[in-house]
């Protein structure tokens, strides 16, 4: 497709699904998903001019990303906090990126009966981790259904992670801000701390901090001096540290409160704005660097060539600079 | 250059440099890095042959990259453990990493009057940061230049780096050890964290504690702190904290003591020899993705294209994908 010709070689069907999104309906949003998650080239196609129809209807959302270790109680932290949006007017979509979910099953929006309560509300649409593929992969999957859910109309977006390897900080370069579900435990922050994402957090929520206040004002403690040596996600910005039970259903409206000021300051100092522009050229950017890394392996010079340099490299025999020269110059020599 | 052709076209006078290199004649030593160090492909080409005949007499020094504020007395350590190491029997190499210094002249080792001492020394080989390039291009000549000096016998080298954007990052990419010498100020430490350069710290050393032993212990004591709130740089190893004065000549035996440890530790779990092999392919990735960004921008139809397509993905008019595959498209049509 040239950048440059006008969008309009939409098929009779296709223009009905944008339509059909645009007027909020969850098949039609459920099919265009589809598209956009589907391997086939035909598909790929369709789903990138039915995006080209819906980009001009996104980014009015919120974008939020989850992410907790198992039994952090993440899914019915979404539950709670999806029913307290709908009662207050709010339309809620849930999508997962989750590159394990394919083996393992492990995404929690595959498991909806853990999500009984929000499932049966015509406000939420909830959709399981894109099931093939890399991470990058999953996570583009991932971000262009959160664009037709925003045409869709939904205005609170929440990605979940489990949390495998570096999908917290995949997620965190699609939302407008990264929320870390916590258990009241010490050792708890230790974990995310040494896995590097307490860094991407802009709110660090503790979770059951029914079962034992005095833990949780504890682990609480712990997490406001932990934050306070990390460097700010944000100048305008210190992410709070806040206690709730979402089994109980307390603290939710503290939380939501939590997310408007983030939102509030981010928009008044263009932070937000800046902030998408960026994360969408970062994506543009990875999705090009993974289109010449995949060009230059498959190159059948390159191919025939790269193990036995990259053993000559990591043995010490030649220089990681000569190997990279000889390589490239395959590309040239055609 | 194929890499299958033995590598024999050397002239006359740079296989003397070779020699020259292998016996260790520091004169011979500073020619090869002006070579590696310069821009201009006849002597890139002739830097590559020497480098290949060097290559398998190098990798038998510990490497070491140092960092810290500026006023930590980064200078003044290098001396006195310079001077120590010398007094010990060792051969030292100091190189430096400073993408600023063509600009603001601020790599401590242009200022040569701050280690007169260590200057006069023939066990000591200091050389200043490559001036030109962005940071990658010149800490790949500044390792380069590293494989020289340990082909000539240098049995310690330093790489110091001032600190400036991600020179930090790059520098513990090439070394054994990253050590980050710090003031025994409160607040210190949180400049370093805030700046995410605790986290490849394998060890922290507080400088200048002559002066304030009282006010230094309570640094060592937050240091500690915030060096176990952190991931470890290796399963093997946990970052010591020590206080030293580099003034007073005290404490580098202690710091020395660290060194040597890590070192035995690393060598004997086999992590050093899979950490350099994994940063030389590194180092081969980090310069074969950017020729491909490179050959890429400097493609016609993408350089045409791409101002217009970023601003369209910035301004959400197109999404990151069909931008991607637009401009990898021209890379196929011809």
């Amino acid at each position: 497709m040239d950048a440059n010709t006008p969008r309009n070689t939409l098929s009779e069907a296709d223009q009905q699904l944008v339509n059909g999104v645009l007027a909020g309906q969850r098949r039609a949003l459920a099919k265009t998903i589809t598209l956009i998650e589907s391997t086939r080239d035909d598909h790929q196609e369709r789903a990138n001019e039915i995006l080209g129809e819906l980009l001009p209807h996104s980014g009015k959302a919120i974008r939020l990303g989850i992410s907790g270790v198992p039994g952090a109680g993440k899914s019915t932290f979404i539950e709670a906090l999806g029913i307290w949006l709908i009662d207050h007017g709010y339309k809620l979509a849930v999508l997962a990126v989750d590159p394990s979910s394919s083996v393992s099953g492990g995404s929690i929006l595959g498991d909806k009966t853990r999500m009984e309560q929000l499932c049966q509300r015509p406000g939420a649409f909830i959709r399981p981790s894109p099931s093939a593929g890399s991470l990058g992969g999953v996570a583009a999957k991932t971000r262009e259904s959160m664009l037709a859910c925003e045409a869709a109309g939904y205005d609170v977006i929440l990605v979940e992670t489990v949390g495998v390897g570096q999908s917290e900080t995949t997620v965190a370069g699609m939302v407008d801000m990264f929320i870390l579900v916590q258990l009241p435990n010490a050792g708890d922050d230790l974990q995310a701390i040494k896995k590097g994402i307490v860094e991407i957090a802009d709110l660090v929520a503790i979770n059951k901090s029914d079962i034992n206040p005095q833990m949780s004002a504890i682990a609480c403690a712990q997490w406001k001096q932990a934050i306070q040596m990390l460097r700010p996600t944000s100048p305008n910005w210190r992410p709070p540290v806040i206690t709730l039970s979402a089994l109980q259903k307390q603290g939710i409206d503290d939380f939501w409160s939590e997310i408007e000021k983030f939102r509030e300051i981010m928009t008044k100092t263009g932070e937000l704005e800046e902030k998408r522009k960026k994360q969408a050229l970062a994506w543009m950017w990875s999705m090009i660097e993974g289109g010449l890394r995949q060009r230059f392996r498959n190159h059948p010079q390159v191919h025939a060539a790269l193990p036995k340099l990259s053993g000559e490299v990591a043995s010490g025999q030649i220089t990681p600079g000569v190997a990279a020269r000889t390589l490239l110059d395959y590309l040239d020599q055609h």
